[in-house]
């Protein structure tokens, strides 16, 4: 599980910079060529949503400042908001430390969540009543 | 994809609640049986760490408080923080729409990510210079 090409920057005395090419490559992409990625509102840091992308559905995203995913329903590229108008600008990109997940910070246009409601982590547990309490949709 | 326990709770006039236990059998489990978890700072929101839990591992989390994943990597249940002492006290847990990712809200002790950095996406791209920032370690 633990790729070579992230574990040796795990201790650093210095800063280092890495190529954004070379790392892409070496990303922890799963056996359907995805890695999971984090969308927080660059704002409020609200958590928006929980998608994929594929290594060209990064570059795309990089490219457009678009968030682009990769969708697993319709086997194909995804920009987000693309019919809706709900699009989400980038504002920033993190990978984590062995290189198996994407945090994404963007600005909200809209809400982020096809329901209508603006994030997508709706479905709230009630840890004492073991419950989980849903919200209505705004639509 | 579309999971029909889910759907229907898209479209509400007014809140509802769900059994927690029938939830948990309802989620989108990978083929592995485990489901992707996001770890935020109760406090200050930031992004801490991106892993996976099997039910079990949701159970525990639960009912310890203490988060509890899936270690891809040794193939068992991982107390986080078991050894290091940095552990994660759960303050809230919710499912997103489509019931195929967790978000967790947690009081982190020490540091979270492995490399003794606060957080594991540190791994910082700019956009414009195409490059990947990383930061040392303070270990």
């Amino acid at each position: 599980m633990l790729n070579s090409y992230f574990k040796k920057n795990e201790a650093l005395s210095a800063p280092i910079q890495l190529d954004l090419n070379t790392t892409l490559l070496q990303l922890a992409y799963n056996e359907a060529g995805l890695i999971p990625v984090i969308t927080q509102d660059a704002t409020n840091k609200r958590i928006l949503m929980f998608a994929w992308m594929n290594k060209q559905a990064i570059e795309l995203t990089i490219a457009s400042k678009k968030m682009t995913y990769w969708s697993r329903s319709r086997n194909k590229l995804w920009i987000k908001g693309e019919t809706s108008g709900h699009v989400q600008t980038l504002k920033s990109m993190a990978f984590d430390c062995d290189g198996d997940a994407i945090l994404c910070e963007v600005d909200q246009t809209g809400s982020a969540c096809h329901t209508g409601r603006e994030h997508c982590f709706y479905l709230d547990i009630d840890l004492d009543k073991k419950q989980v309490n849903v919200p209505p949709s705004p639509l």
